[in-house]
């Protein structure tokens, strides 16, 4: 099945059906983190967003995207946590069901969140295969429509809606970063903010220790024999085909960081922008960091993706 | 010495003095927390004001209210730490000096963000009496002009200047929750929000550690003998003379909140609405969640006072 990418017009369309549901989150700023940068920092908080990440953005335009009969039946998906939970959520805002399915070892207070939020819970084993093969079953078994955590459609679009927004509130940024993991945020949010602004710069981070989007962009065809090992838990995914598509049309440049730089980057943001930040999204600041000449004197808007963390088990 | 209130003119003044400073803090809301509280809270963070504090208002007005002569003999204080950050920050806009006495046993955060902004930091032993020695000694040598952390009258309308913003942002509260240490904030929220809103009703939550302006409320006359044994390390002050008056004229209402319950409401700021915030802030909820027949289906204003945390000594 060929997923395609969504168009500037779908994203608009996703913008109109999230505007009900979603936050408009707000962008912050710190004085510490800027002089450490040497570029002035746009923080798009989505850990501030509803299921404390972007992902009810694309999970929620979605769920509204389907039609009447296709969204009784229900929603389904496999998530290692933020896809979930928001998913569960987009579901309720329709009175619709979700199935999401969890890969074993996936952080706690994630369970908890996807679990509090409605939805009902099926495990499997932490690979790609399992995951996939677990969905594939549920949505033969419930007849419920796969919501694919990143390589969907309208996932993409709703990832998008950050752009539009993130540069509603800061129209004068010269480069913007996201991480990736599967790459939904980074395929949509490039859609739409080279739509509107086609001369941005565009960055995405990602952990050494899951970098298949890095080689895969080197390769020039999607490396899918990577093992994730990351303690950035939201971005062990592999990228999608029309995701690595994405990042190769809108240029969007790859910068590789190791744990322990996002791991500091994360007590950062904690510590100077008072953020509860999880550490994948931590990945866009040390991103910032450590390619310190890509963004020197710039604008930079720097996506913080999610905030859902143990706080039993701080990764420091 | 007599201190008099700030009058609402002189808060005002202060808003703009202020505003080429300070932030305008987002005011944020959690569909989960209000479903704890069931009230609908609006929680104004000024754990994102500049110094991560909202202490910046007051000691910021103070600074600019000083006369030319006076501000260039620089700015004294004692402080746990909030208030000597923001008045160092505060010095630094006018290029003036300042001086912070500082009790042994203060937080390694705060300390540090002192010694960052640019002050001189003075130790001393972490009781009452031995910070006003030592300050007034400070000021003696130096001349410079004494900033206390809350009885001055320019700091009481500084703090102040965030209920005329909170306010504003959200127009239709019912009722407005601060956290009461030496009463600074919660004399200057009163005095502004009254005059611009006579019928809200007012709240202070207080440690059960430091319970003084409970005391002092019950008794009619300050009580000074309260030894401080609370977590709440922003809450340990004696509330001052002026602050207590205008709790008293404000009829604040002062709900007792313990350690524990301080602890737990701060995790759950920490986990829901994905803010970093002080032990000490976290009592306005804990009092919220507390005392819930006084605030079942009301809008209420949660101020957030700070978020100047030692992440690697978090009190869970």
């Amino acid at each position: 099945m060929t997923v395609s990418l969504p168009s500037f017009a779908q994203i608009q369309d996703a913008a109109a059906r999230l505007a009900p549901h979603a936050r408009v989150t707000p962008v912050l700023r710190s004085d510490a983190l800027d002089a450490l940068a040497g570029a002035e920092l746009h923080f798009k908080c989505e850990n501030l967003q509803r299921g404390g990440a972007f992902k009810f953005r694309g999970a929620c335009n979605a769920v509204w995207a389907l039609d009447e009969a296709s969204a009784a039946r229900g929603v389904a998906t496999h998530s290692s946590g933020n896809h979930g939970t928001a998913l569960a959520l987009a579901a309720a805002t329709r009175g619709i069901r979700a199935h999401v399915v969890v890969p074993e070892g996936a952080v706690r207070a994630k369970l908890e969140a996807i679990e509090r939020a409605g939805a009902v819970l099926h495990r499997c084993a932490p690979t790609q295969a399992a995951r996939e093969a677990a969905t594939a079953q549920l949505v033969q078994a419930t007849g419920a429509m796969l919501v694919h955590p990143y390589a969907d459609t309208q996932v993409m679009a709703g990832q998008g809606t950050l752009a539009l927004e993130l540069l509603a509130q800061a129209p004068a940024l010269d480069a913007l970063v996201t991480p990736v993991g599967g790459g939904g945020l980074a395929a949509g949010v490039a859609t739409a903010a080279h739509a509107l602004r086609p001369e941005l710069a565009l960055f995405a981070a990602e952990p050494a220790g899951a970098d298949d989007a890095a080689r895969s962009l080197a390769r020039g065809e999607r490396v899918t024999d990577v093992v994730p090992q990351t303690v950035c838990d939201g971005l062990r995914a592999l990228v999608g085909e029309p995701n690595l598509q994405a990042l190769r049309e809108h240029r969007v440049e790859i910068v590789t960081v190791s744990d322990e730089e996002a791991v500091e980057a994360m007590r950062l943001l904690w510590r100077e922008l008072k953020q509860v930040v999880e550490v994948s999204s931590a990945t866009a600041l040390a991103a910032v960091l450590k390619a310190k000449d890509r963004f020197a004197g710039r604008r930079v808007g720097v996506v913080l993706t999610g905030g859902n963390v143990d706080l039993d088990a701080l990764p420091w």
